[in-house]
């Protein structure tokens, strides 16, 4: 099987993620929950995943990290947490359905309301327009980091920048960045991170989390046990034990936290290696005239990051990914990727795409038997 | 290590557990993300544990049963999803902090308001002073099956048909029922019943669930992506996708399907090897002149379920589980169990207590052991 699906979930893992999740699994044993040895080791796992994750992403202070089920639960706790009746919203127009349905839900429920950053179809934004949508009542700037269709790597330092210097807040959504590309949350200077644990930071999915910087106050999402302060019946938003309600995910952060530390160790290889084959892809598909492809027309991880998404011109998306799956072995994304609005500024919304994601294990033979297959295909 | 600390997390899980996890994990793969064969073969495994999970706990209509990462994440749905301004909400006096701090959030941000159903020290409920509480306003009763503090099983039935003669919404809380008792949602005719995968269940931390019974709509507490109907930027709570936003916790449903299997395959064992277990601890205990137990005088699992929360009188709870985990390695849980109330209840909220929860693969030399242990500490 060749798997080119890293934007759903990365795979393989590194073996260290596996044998971490299982040892922590037959190890057992509740964090924070008591003062016995193995609910020590947990506490332990989850302090060390923390550390590990904040010094990877450039993270200034672990305390401020908050561990998640994926991304999604993340992005609704910011979007939830800080908008008021009345308040406005800008976002680039890819976003995922994670940050856009929790905004329609806020329009109807709470009446906030959002508007779209202009942008070409290739998810390059017009940045000289973002300050005349920029209203009083606006409060929050939300835009993926790296789109998940287009692949398109959104310039974060300088919206960044424009949003500070109108009071505004800032969450990036880290989905398809975090261990993808280099990430320093420090440099970014925004308000929020959110990432996924599953892609390329290589752990377990049910894992994620969200970086909130110091100073800013957030209502938890989820409220219940923290296993501290219990004899409390009143959660004040104490960072980050308040956000982290409930028995959190034991194996998966374990999972996680190897790998961050692969992804660390790896990062320049992972990358060099993402961009080689970036380049041979892109090359094949930019120059075939049957193939329309989306998003910038780079193949450098510093405009987009390791995925594309295309189009045959004369089969359906999901036809041609049934035919790769069933015929080649070859595992991709079709349809819309839960990400409407990308594909929409793509122009591809009525058809959605053929999504190609590589990750850190992926070999160069593997994209040759993509090309083959798809020139066999269009050749058919 | 003598292991008693079950009802925090159980351990050891079956080895199938362990197994699934692995398996589901070096397989790859999102569900319900596509059409490729990698993620059908995760969508099945999906499929196949709600399918285990209604058998199991009898719910009429598997897609009304929700994931979610843990039993809090469960019950604030649905004290968020269905309290509004106004609202009155009856409780127990035994209820864990993942009810009674989201209850006080709403209190504080929403308006509601909330009352004790009174009881004895034991956690008896005082039954016929329910009527009296209800006002026009209350609109839902939230009861622990089983107290995770005072073991107390509460009379379920009985409750649910008071609460609905008023037209009150019920939601019980499984997190120690679930997988340790016979739990039939269909004759509870609960409107919600919150369970969570890592304890009875034997599934691995990170998983949990909710039932809502058809019929009763529910607003999601996250919104996000869901893989199905894409393109609406709306989720208008279909079952059980709309609840399920963004990646779930793929190995861990795994492994929760096999914990779930195994149950059932062996729930009359499970139950008669517990019932003999706290027939021999309770007896210690209830004998010793040297101990306070807390909760009723009785073994029966049909009245206590399979843990019990003491005090030697004259060492603190902390002490005496610092002795018996670093001199006899027999881990137990002390402090408050993030249930002030069960411990204000108990009369025990100013020291907490020592809890001794027991699991499926405890064996009774663990408990002999537990015993002599107790009986040295005392003679000290």
């Amino acid at each position: 099987m060749v798997y080119l699906d890293n934007g759903a979930t990365s795979w393989p893992k590194p073996e260290q993620v596996y044998r971490a999740v299982d040892e922590c699994l037959r190890s057992g044993g509740n964090p924070g929950r008591g003062v016995n040895q193995s609910s020590l080791e947990m506490s332990r796992i989850i302090f060390e995943a923390r550390y590990e994750l904040a010094n990877f992403l450039n993270i200034p202070n672990e305390d401020r990290l908050i561990f998640t089920k994926n991304v999604t639960e993340a992005i609704n706790m910011v979007l939830k947490g800080i908008l008021e009746t009345g308040d406005h919203v800008l976002i680039s127009p890819m976003e995922h359905n994670s940050v856009v349905r929790p905004l329609e839900y806020l329009k109807e429920n709470r009446g906030i309301s959002y508007d779209l950053i202009p942008s070409d179809s290739q998810g390059r934004l017009n940045i000289s327009e973002i300050e005349s949508l920029i209203t009083e009542n606006t409060k929050l700037l939300v835009f993926t980091h790296a789109s998940n269709v287009l692949g398109t790597v959104l310039p974060a330092r300088q919206l960044v920048q424009i949003a500070k210097s109108h009071g505004l807040y800032t969450l990036i959504d880290g989905a398809q960045s975090a261990g993808n590309m280099e990430v320093d949350v420090k440099a970014l200077k925004a308000d929020f991170f959110a990432f996924t644990g599953h892609k390329g930071l290589l752990g377990p999915q049910g894992t994620g989390g969200l970086f909130v910087r110091e100073g800013i106050e957030l209502e938890p999402l989820i409220h219940g046990g923290t296993g501290s302060n219990s004899r409390s019946l009143k959660q004040d938003g104490m960072f980050p034990d308040d956000f982290e309600s409930g028995t959190v995910n034991m194996p998966g952060i374990a999972g996680l936290k190897e790998g961050v530390k692969y992804s660390r160790d790896n990062l320049t290889d992972i990358i060099s290696s993402k961009q080689h084959l970036m380049e041979k892809l892109m090359d094949y598909l930019l120059d075939k005239s049957e193939i329309d492809v989306y998003g910038p027309p780079s193949s450098s991880i510093s405009e987009r990051v390791g995925l594309v998404t295309f189009n045959l011109k004369n089969i359906a998306a999901d036809k041609v990914g049934q035919i790769l799956d069933s015929e080649y072995e070859i595992i991709t994304r079709t349809g819309l990727h839960c990400s409407p609005l990308a594909h929409r500024t793509a122009g591809s919304i009525d058809f959605g795409g053929v999504r190609v994601s590589i990750g850190p294990f992926t070999r160069e033979d593997e994209i040759d038997q993509l090309i083959q297959a798809l020139d066999q295909i269009i050749n058919q």
